[in-house]
């Protein structure tokens, strides 16, 4: 099966090389050069353009930045989809905004394409490692046809919904993530304020009813978690600038509806204000610092 | 040893008859004719006044619904501080502020008396089963004093830490409880109002990074779970005017800190709203519905 | 000068009545006809669709209910904006998002044609009486050039600065109305929690520092202004679904530029659940309801 | 007539100056000794502990820091309270909780004495210059006694109902105040996000609906305006640390009566976050730049 892949950054490359490790045949496109050369060393055929990935491609699997690279890619008097031969299935991993990935596959469909939209859970080492998590919308019968290819870049496929699905469903997951993240953040400061001992009250909430996944698996309070990025400077993990990005999509997609989402906005401000302050670039459980009660 | 219990309402008298049962010689109290009946049909011995509870006591509990019920049964021209023996074990299991555990158990202190703070987590079925869990403030060899009586009423004793810190920990847990619900609903609302299905999505966070108590053993949407309040109308469980107190004690916590909060903040408010449109005895999961979407 | 006139609404129709009755000939489109036969009764030329009133028309003058109307009217495969000849002058006075506007700005000044973006303040009363507010956006010489069209409909014209600035101004006004409206209500209702008196509360706070216009001239507490929407049932006024759109829209544009909104966005949520709870149609200060305390 | 002043602070020693300029006999009292020097050097009588300054007090004025030291001062074992002759007028202009307002009055109305509360508005210039708002709380008659004594002080008296309501409309107006504060800053901040002249910006909204004292009297903005704190570096004015005080004032308030109070929260997280930062000494205007967009 032939296979073209459009955008090759951080998590695009090595999606696209275990695609190649796969057995695939996988034409990449990027703009910058030193990734299509890395992708080339793996095995890959680099192409000059996104259009001459697409030649006899079966699959098109697009990794790009945000919603405005999407459109700009597909639709619009440059818009590549009329490119594509009918049944040509688009397997969209990007992370963007439902409405979007409902308007690419609307125009998509009335060319006789298939689309799914397939945004990832998991960062750079889980797209090395092929443990991504792939939360997925179109029909049941769209995602078989994309299961043998995901399941080549991930561990898990989970069938969200229709179409727009997958994005929503990752939408509503890192809304609730951010908000646990800076909601665990305020619960230890609160402690620490009044003199207890965050590792204390981390392993009390632990086997209570706050009990939850980033407590125990990313606690963002340094000397609580060896592995957590909190131990180590809050390098890795989960970038701030993405977890406010994730958080802007979640709260477009509830001014789109009429959602009520109090405490999810009151997380998106504060990842906002952290990233103001140039903690961009450092994990986003370093909103724990952000959170400090005054000392004195 | 003998053990005074002043406070036997829906908690308390369960607690009280498990002391009994444990073999501890228990005389009570409580403004409630009806109760104190059952606590002496309970093999208790019911007093007429809080004082006369006091005689020869090696242990006090008390079980009370607010700051302001322990400020005045100890403090002030008619407090009972002073009828106790020095020597006498204090030990509070009402879900008071912190400030105020701490200003009674220096008078205490100032008398000879030890006292530990030791809220509970757990409702009226944990009460009864003897399972609660209590999250204790007070020197390690209060705690170990205290420990025989607190095991033969639950299952867990946890140090949090010096006196207030079990009603700090407490605070804490259920601050993140309150904001874990209030997020989890909004994050299932949020994908009901673009067509998800809200066990399907539940599934997914449930296997991802947003994972955490409440959408695994208390998703507040019907259909959901079997076994949570929302599958029995949003009867039993933890009722919202006491998730309202306890963020309502949070929220001071954090006052009297400077502490940082504004996700509790956001939570604290909407179980507020909930309250005052009526719904505060029903369960705090309840509060899912408030967060509905315009379904036109 | 010939002008062409497309949405006739609540707003459209008395704004475009007012450019027949400043002398204009004046071509109109909407999709109803009765508004249609109202136009024409009033000395408008009605056309049978959005591009007959294009021909000759030297100014355009728009009023659409959202950015995807405005987007579909100019832009894309059936967009309009080639049937303009160069030199022509649009004036989108819908009120939508700032990134659209541009867009469609830039769209047009491709083809030689100049856009201001000049959304309204003020009421269906105000568009009757031609006492509307105008936030432009545009250079000042676009501005010169429609000023005379929006001084037939207007009394103030205001430049807030280049295309989009219009918008975005109208935004930050509006998102700090509906922060005011609720704070104001909030304010009141806490005074009414207490026992106080919500017109001497009222009062006090209108000679102190928290004065704000909408306490002053919107008191949104039944019984303390006569002439405010709250006097007469919240009918008439600023209604809660269109403070909402309004708020979304201040919500998306910080979600573009990653500003930071943590007050605005409280304001949203409540116009959200007020929404949803089923008072969209109502003036946007019954909003002061929602956030009433419990009474017992 | 006597007059004893306690608490002769930056507020306190100008309040009590005027009193003894208006020909008033006062007696003082403070804990820094410099202060009482001065406050002899204006003519005032000072006095070695707080008991002294109740000989043959006809009247009492206290301004406190907080609200314990007000209950320290008149209360429990060591309270004074019972040295004042029956029918001895007490005035406190502390900004204290309205629950201890009420507690003391409660206590001295049961030994023959009258109490009102009366906070004031305004800051140290206006003390100096008399020029105080009082906001009081009492009977009608209560408040005629205190007049002759508050208009020494100040230029209005504000009747805002019983007991205990002077201290409500402060923390109803000071919450407000934080709202518009934080609500002013937000929408500047994000005008100018999108590139508008937040002078311009401020010029549109100040004759729009989001018109506010703040806006035209205080623009946090630099460069707006010449007189406000925003201009001179934000020194002076109205501290972070006194708006956070009062804000937590008004959440205590809402906790008590289970008000709805989501803006207010959200404003006083602010400025809890700005006081953290370390910015608590600054006139509290400064929020504007803990709200600052990223401008790259």
């Amino acid at each position: 099966m032939n296979i073209a892949f459009i955008g090759l950054g951080n998590m695009g490359l090595p999606m696209a090389r275990n695609l190649v490790k796969a057995g695939f045949q996988v034409k990449g496109f990027d703009l910058s050069a030193p990734v299509l050369e890395a992708f080339a060393a793996a095995g890959g055929t680099p192409c000059a353009c996104a259009a001459d990935t697409l030649q006899s491609a079966d699959v098109v699997v697009t990794m790009l930045p945000a919603s405005r690279h999407v459109q700009s890619l597909w639709l619009g008097a440059s818009g590549l989809l009329h490119r594509l031969r009918p049944g040509t299935l688009l397997i969209d991993s990007s992370t963007i905004g439902a409405t979007v990935a409902r308007e690419v596959a609307s125009a998509a469909a009335a060319l006789g394409l298939d689309m799914v939209d397939a945004p990832v859970s998991g960062g750079t080492a889980s797209a090395e490692a092929g443990t991504l998590t792939f939360m997925v919308g179109g029909t049941p019968e769209q995602l078989e046809r994309a299961r043998p290819v995901l399941e080549s870049m991930g561990q898990r496929v989970l069938h969200a919904g229709g179409i727009g699905a997958g994005q929503v469903a990752k939408a509503c997951n890192n809304m609730l993530l951010g908000i646990i993240m800076a909601g665990s953040s305020e619960a230890l400061q609160l402690g620490i304020s009044h003199g207890l001992d965050p590792k204390v009250l981390s392993d009390i909430i632990g086997v209570s009813t706050g009990a939850n996944w980033v407590l125990t698996n990313y606690n963002p309070c340094p000397g609580t978690l060896d592995t957590a990025p909190s131990a180590r400077g809050y390098s890795g993990g989960f970038a701030t600038d993405l977890m406010l990005k994730d958080l802007g999509l979640a709260v477009e997609a509830a001014t789109d509806t009429g959602a009520i989402v109090p405490v999810g906005s009151a997380a998106r401000n504060l990842f906002a204000m952290h990233s103001a302050a140039g903690q961009g670039k450092l994990d986003c459980s370093s909103v724990f610092h952000l959170l400090a009660a005054r000392t004195s």
